[in-house]
């Protein structure tokens, strides 16, 4: 079989790849779910907050009559851990062209207690049910090809910060924001990258969840190191992203008091702005 | 009396003007508060969405260990009227630096049951508790003279779209985008101003709550009229603000599928960007 073909064989498609096996539910109960939160999608210890926000996100698909998150505002409360977990929705209002849901995930303590990790209010409606007309002024970002680029596999060691997560991606920084894996960070709060997962499943509104928190922080660039812990995530998706490569910009232009905020855009391989994204994060100060 | 020591005594102030008899709430039980809806914040016939997102604010800072909101994300259900209505929150988590609650505004309808308003989920912290480092590349939005710019007052009639909150708000539109007023939209997405509170009492992090849902919508200079109802708005309080006008300056950069972003910047005297927020919003598509 000629190369090509064979790499298309077993490219991974929606529905059946290491994402949609992660973030898959099972209903204990009308808008109650269990899951087991995979190691797979770890940075250091902690799972991933976009992996998280695919999962609430997920869990909303299946309560709310609308299909595609619109907007989903995610306040991070406690760290989750890889393992069980159960998350319970509620529907705040059902709309003809929009619903509003609400969704917590919640892990047991060492004492079993419940203890609830994030919480997410969302409004969903139908993506393809909108009308296709588009006035925008974004233009997508400046990166160079892929080719050009780098990811942890590339390095003579794993990039710092890198985990679990890295080979669950597909992911490719922009050199003029990997300043900071060489120990010379640019200063600015730039991070750019090519993003996919790593099996080739093409992207949906679930994966734009993902695609939002997977960058390096743009603190890193600014000279900080160190976590740098989201209190809050906004997303909202605006177009069903086309097959193919997605393109990630983040930008920080205010780091004040100890917080700073990650304005994120994505962009599709048709070039369409897809999803936007901006969250509040907790910097510790050297 | 000189005149210029009339007008200082007159001035309201923070604990005792306008804006804090009309978001000051009656607890009925723990966590729990009514109010009456003022008339005095209505735009045609809704009550604003910054004044509601004050009152939910007001009553959060009460129910929380924390006095500031730090981000508070609201998801708009259904559109409120003047007059009672009920606040519920709950305490969601305390932590020593942040703590997070939501809540709800309820009203009655015509056969006496409960609808729900408006949701927020927020995340309260102390501003004067924060180190006073700043790092940004964020510049103040560059405005004229407050002289150089127009309020509703300054036509020859009542502005379109201006209401009862127009007597309450000191707004001063930078006349290069208020080209829409003068039946000639600049095409551009964008909306400046000079915002305070008519009777002259200064901001406080309640009153950038409102001041980020103030201005006409970004949507009217981009040539289209009509209602643009928020689905979603999240606000980050970065700084306490100092007294004197704040400058609100809204982006809308990408207009698709019947919804558009806006993105507003708060500055205060000292030119510290005191907030950010973004909504979505619903357009209607001539």
């Amino acid at each position: 079989m000629p190369e090509a073909a064979s790499a298309q064989a077993t490219r991974a498609v929606i529905g059946d790849s290491e994402f949609d096996r992660d973030t898959a539910l099972t209903a204990r109960a009308p808008g109650v779910y269990d899951i087991d939160l995979s190691a797979g999608w770890t940075i250091i210890n902690a799972v991933n907050g976009g992996y998280l926000l695919a999962v609430l996100g997920r869990a909303l698909a299946d309560a709310l009559p609308h299909p595609d998150p619109f907007t989903v505002s995610a306040h991070y409360l406690t760290a989750s851990q890889p393992g069980p977990a159960v998350v319970r929705t509620e529907t705040v209002r059902t709309g003809r062209t929009l619903s509003t849901g609400q969704a917590s995930l919640f892990q047991r303590d060492e004492q079993g207690n419940e203890v609830e990790r994030i919480r997410v209010l969302a409004s969903y409606g139908d993506l393809d049910a909108l009308p296709d007309d588009v006035r925008t002024t974004a233009v997508p970002p400046a990166l160079p090809p892929m080719d050009q680029c780098f990811g942890p596999e590339d390095g003579p060691a794993p990039v710092d910060g890198s985990s679990e997560i890295a080979g669950r991606l597909m992911l490719k920084l922009d050199p003029s924001t990997l300043g900071w894996a060489l120990g010379q960070p640019s200063g600015k709060g730039e991070m750019r990258a090519w993003f996919g997962l790593a099996d080739g499943r093409d992207p949906d509104p679930l994966a734009l969840l993902l695609a939002v928190d997977a960058l390096p922080p743009t603190a890193f660039e600014m000279g900080l190191t160190g976590w740098v812990p989201t209190v809050e995530l906004t997303v909202h998706v605006r177009c069903r992203p086309a097959p193919g490569p997605l393109r990630v910009s983040i930008t920080t232009r205010n780091l004040a008091g100890g917080f700073l905020e990650e304005d994120a855009e994505v962009w599709d391989s048709a070039d369409r702005l897809v999803a936007q994204s901006r969250q509040l994060a907790r910097v510790r100060l050297g």
